[in-house]
């Protein structure tokens, strides 16, 4: 066991931190050395989860101390709320140990907008500098051999991937963009509050966060990089009462008659993600549904092109805890390690 | 009893069937001496819907003999499958009794669009120029004394009345609509096939007849109706694993300064409503969740402008079964009668 | 309107008195005349519930002050949490209003059984003596002319209601008795806490609470009361991903020969609750599910007799807000005021 | 590769079919080699199941074929309805393949119960006697090396494992077995019908099969065998609006003094099941919950003792599609090849 890389989740009892441990506890070259949270060290984790019960060698909870992760871990994945990685964060930076961030802090660069969307203070802008934006399919040669990795928002990489291989090739007009998205209550995390209560959620279809989600600039980010130029979105967010996954339909008007047709668009998205694995694009006239990657590190993308009214429709999907958390996570240090990128997460979606 | 409307229902053991019963049971000006089923008929209605026990006193189900239905009663809803609706309407005019109907034979106008949307015969042009298309809060004025009603889609009726005051106020540009409807799965019936199958829906979100939902040309009738010129809409819809609701999230360009911001918006669609007892504004900052009208005969509505993109983003919400069908068609029933609009109908939502 | 019941509710902002809510806004002898809530008042009741919009008259939550109870009212509904009433009520009798409590602190008549089973203290004991106990089906001579009526557990209706007339006629062994509850997520309230995330119920189902149920005491009480001797029961209470509906599947071993056929249980019941409204016994081979009563004050109750254990199974159920709370307490409003026990109830079961 | 087993799934459009297909693409020792339908021969296994899409490299569905399935597999699992396997695994056995049934058609020896409880002809008797019946933690000594093996029920496997130990130590009364059993809807396989349509289910609850389900007779088949003297039961199953999942609540009368508290049936089951990997015993006071085994092989145990009613309340949990079907069936396989009987079954429950 001793070449194994020796990884520490701090975080380990929220949703994002349960769905690391279930899959580094298969990881062919990974062992999980320490389970972290700031709320409950010293308890054992299984209390809170009893599913894990027999699945892990480690179980009491640890605090967090850097100094302790870094002599337990040689890499720490930070699963924790926004405002407290960007504390954490650069600290364990200091002690040598690679980090993964899944909580947002790290994302944007700007600390001005970083404050305006997410409404508290932005980390240390040499933090946010050093962090590389950890969208897999787009910038893995920015992730091979990095020490520190952002890890994207769910809805951002259900969005972007959807969407940057249209913006690269000028297919669509880019003033035009609007995503309708649609989460699972899982992305709202393990803390209780009434937006969560089961009675709420079931049997009910709800907008949320209309043109004030903190994604928004993650989103825009990431195409005006690839653009070129600022691109402004209209992204609008919703909840399903289901416990995972995310759906982004987004409208485009199109910009190139070369795009007026769906084999046009299935073809500009296999080249693009050729040799990727986990981007699957659909045959033409069948759409993803969020059922079809439940449980594993899939993005499916289908089209429709409408030429009544020369738009595009993209429909994109994704499990918000896997390519959109924790899987898109242990993908990122895969690539990070010069692993497979898909090392210990050939999972198949689950079905029913 | 001799003083009230007698009602059959054809139909009366799908889904539209049996809500029009659980209104119809007490409405206090209504007899239901009727219920209706081509397939079913000569069985007891409660055989197939335990739940009805004790609540009517009519139980046998009548077979489809439109003199039969002369007899028993003076108003009929059709709340057939389309294309059977098409040919039994014009038998059931002949005998003189009133009819509401909501399979969406007549709701199209134009013979050739239905039969490119419905792909199958349209009904006779003279039996679509006879019905009175029945949107209550649009077209009260031609429902009143109607002899023959086609009640509204339920996507239509969410969507249109979410539209319809800011397109006859110019508010929006009308070529920029885009309308991402979302919908509970009773809309499907209660037909059995793979698409329904809870194991397929429950935890599952998804797309389907993008770009080829037969709602399309209605809700574009109805915007172009009352704009004066021809609008052409994207609109997509997505079935959400819940079992009744609907919500349309409408995007639209802001074409006129004034309606740069929400109160502008709240005002103009209030006063467009004033009276209507169905139709509820949000006010500023909320939109309305599917379940706030669950059961009821609401509709309500919210909205939220962004002034980066210079869009509006429209959310109205209706229980399909409802105001999207049952409901509306009994709303429908009051104003042709000359009753309150709200008689029978005055059910708060169910919560939770 | 000078002639109508004025009603107050205390605890609206819970699901019992929302419920409360809905039913009373169209009782025909009833004005809503009083919504009041202890951690809201000076609040709009809508800004919480804002499907309640355009439904009441009176919006502003009052404090809870038994004289100004008083002023507006003559029958108090008190739905608040176990502990709160016990404390309220007596306030409240003293001003002479009426009351019926939902919240299960005056079911018990021991004291040492309530602190037992309820771990507080109990109320005083002549105000458990004053509580006369509202099970309507069962006591309904008790509760005509009541001041004062304590509204049965969710859990006891239902698992009583499918065994009083089985104990009086002595068909089964009564100390065989086994009660396996299930009920859904709405019997729980609204309060959060982990046990009612979505995420941890959606997809799930468990028992909770396994021989520790405060409602085995009362369902004791109800069945010992009608066998004439003490009667212990196994209960058991699960948790069902739904938002409401309880089911109960009791077990009993048959005592008398002419039991051990199907058409002898259901002549004994129909017997037993001929002439009461809410109480649907199914046909032979036919047992009731939680929809087919949902949103509805019936109780529906089957049965399946097996020769080989000689054991009868009883199934029965309720929606767990209506017959098993807020339905029952305005049945036994009606009764108490000598109305029909059906008035404003005359709800067929919202269905799908 | 070619020191892998060649493995060939009968019925791989089933819902049993593709989890052992997202079991078997992952197995260290395993090559699916051949999947097959009677009814989708020649399509594409993805075509009906897209997210399986990039999973398997066969994807063309074979006919069922004796010959052909043992020219291409050294083992088929049969995953057929019931009656089908009765008829095609003598065939398959004459070809000298291996072979794991599903389809419950081997697992009773007697005919004539066969035939009073599945309500068609059995096989014929020297096939049901060559079946290893193949509940993996009773049985293992008879599945080693085994040619043929007959995987146990879901319902039956998850009340089993929960009984063994106790009937074996004469813990309990046996003529007082009582089983209330919950299964998610999954378990009534894909095929449609008005009893898996998604708004019949949804928000539902209700017991089905009450005294005549097919699982009866297994259970005391495997109870009477360990018991050494005929066990009789009373079994009632329920249908939960979920997926996946199955509960069972046993209550039993304590015949034995001893196991009046729960740390001796907490001992009597850990030892019971000691160095077993799939079988995890819940601490005092603590009952699974279906989520808490989902998507994985476990089968979870909690125990109540009541000493009011001397009965023990025994709650066993499984995932029916694994542990309750296809895990259960590669367990056998592991077994049978002498391999560790978790090898490819190693995943964490998904939670949430």
């Amino acid at each position: 066991m001793k070449d194994k890389l020796r990884a520490a989740i701090v975080g380990s009892t929220g949703y994002g931190g349960v769905e690391l441990i279930r899959l580094l506890a298969n990881h062919p070259q990974v062992d999980i050395t320490s389970v972290i949270s700031s709320s409950n060290a010293g308890e054992a984790l299984t209390a809170g989860y009893p599913h894990l019960q027999g699945v892990l060698t480690v179980d009491t909870l640890d605090a967090v101390d850097p100094r302790l992760i870094r002599e337990k871990a040689d890499l720490v994945f930070t699963a924790t709320p926004s405002g407290v990685s960007g504390k954490l964060v650069p600290q364990l930076l200091e002690t040598g140990v690679r980090v993964i961030d899944l909580s947002g802090d790290f994302r944007l660069k700007d600390r001005a907008a970083y404050e305006t969307w997410y409404k508290h203070e932005a980390p240390p802008q040499d933090a946010l500098d050093g962090a590389v934006y950890g969208l897999c399919e787009v910038y893995a040669d920015r992730v091979r051999g990095a020490a520190f990795v952002s890890n994207p928002g769910c809805y951002v990489t259900t969005a972007t991937l959807g969407l940057v291989p249209a913006v690269e090739a000028g297919a669509i007009d880019r003033g035009t963009i609007i995503i309708d998205g649609k989460s699972g209550v899982s992305g709202a995390g393990r803390g209780v509050n009434l937006g969560v209560h089961y009675s709420e959620i079931n049997e009910n279809f709800k907008a949320y966060k209309v043109n004030k989600h903190q994604h928004i600039p993650e989103i825009e980010m990431v195409l005006s990089d690839r653009a070129g130029e600022p691109v402004t979105t209209t992204f609008t967010t919703h909840l399903v009462p289901m416990t995972r996954g995310i759906l982004c339909t987004t409208y485009a008007s199109i910009a190139d008659e070369r795009y007026m047709n769906e084999d046009a668009w299935i073809e500009l998205y296999r080249n693009y993600y050729e040799g990727r694995k986990f981007v699957r694009i659909r045959d033409k006239g069948q759409w993803p549904a969020t059922k079809e990657v439940w449980g594993s590190n899939f993005c499916d993308i289908g089209f429709a092109v409408d030429p009544r009214t020369r738009r595009v429709t993209i429909i994109s999907v994704t499990d918000n805890l896997m390519k959109g958390a924790a899987g898109q996570a242990v993908q990122n240090m895969n690539i990070m390690m010069g692993w497979d990128e898909d090392l210990g997460l050939r999972l198949a979606p689950v079905y029913p």
